[in-house]
């Protein structure tokens, strides 16, 4: 039930769940088909356990301007190859719509670029506040080896995602362990958009 | 300067002031002319010093449609007679945007209202999250006796302050301390807007 009026929810435990949300997102191996770049090391991994890889507890509201959509996401730690958990990661459906996190717990990476073939990465740590202007995908990333990631997040009701474009081909940068932790890598399966 | 590329900040210390920031808003006694009950309280006071009440961290972004501009803002502990230390309190000019804040630190109360005459009033303490619906007109007041209220906030670009409406009258509820700590009451001065 979407609320007409004000209301508050309380941050619970150590992984800041809500105390009340209106939809309970879980990401499993088998939802990221073709998103790894080690495709082997995948298909090996699913065969074995189909894990939950993410999860995200969002507050409803109207899918409007002037609303603004939240909840708190939760990326597990954990590696497919040598790539670190991670989300789906989107543009926004309305591109010039921003996002903006505040992450309360761990350690990783925010990997972003935009329709321009811009990217950037910038780092998620518990006190750390990231924006994320309108125009930029973004994919978060967990590099920590035992502690999840969770992040309040935020933005425009009205900005929709778009997964798609991301799934056919990635993010510009992939964040690899290369034994000594994380490290930022060119994605080989990226080419420019034809735009 | 606003930059055009993703960037983050680091709270810090026990009050979570930004390590980067715009601007830097402080609103003392004097900038709150007639908007405590007891305006004698207020006369004497001022005479005495030019207290701070509070501050805000901005964090700038264009003031459009789809950027979410964001910051903190710290409510000093304190009365003006019976009534609280609180923020001016304002509508967005664009009626029909929302606000939300995540409590920080302290303890406080959110007072809220719609053009139309709906009240409510929502707890803030740390670890709390409260969604301020469009339309609703929002002024935050610290409750407690030594504590900062600190909280973080986000809104949309386009929606603009409009203090003036609560300059006018200030809003249909108080939170005062009668004695035993804060109470909800009816503000004298408040009528319903002609509309």
């Amino acid at each position: 039930m979407m609320k007409a009026v004000p209301f508050s929810f309380n941050f619970t435990g150590e992984n800041f769940i809500p105390d009340e949300f209106d939809n309970h997102i879980q990401r499993k191996l088998s939802n990221m088909k073709g998103q790894y770049a080690d495709q082997a090391a995948y298909e090996t991994k699913l065969a074995e356990n189909d894990t939950l890889l993410y999860e995200v507890y969002e507050i409803k509201r109207p899918e409007v301007e002037g609303e603004i959509l939240h909840g708190v996401s939760i990326v597990h730690p954990g590696k497919v190859g040598k790539e670190y958990y991670m989300t789906k990661g989107h543009f926004h459906t309305v591109l010039e719509t921003a996002e903006i996190y505040s992450t309360l717990r761990g350690h990783g990476y925010m990997v972003m670029e935009t329709p321009e073939g811009d990217w950037a990465v910038e780092e998620l740590a518990a006190g750390r506040v990231l924006y994320v202007p309108p125009r930029w995908a973004h994919r978060s990333i967990n590099v920590s080896a035992d502690e999840d990631l969770v992040m309040f997040f935020a933005y425009p009701g009205n900005a929709g995602h778009d997964y798609g474009t991301i799934e056919t081909q990635g993010f510009r940068k992939l964040v690899l362990d290369n034994g000594n932790g994380p490290e930022i890598v060119d994605n080989p399966r990226w080419s420019p958009s034809e735009s």
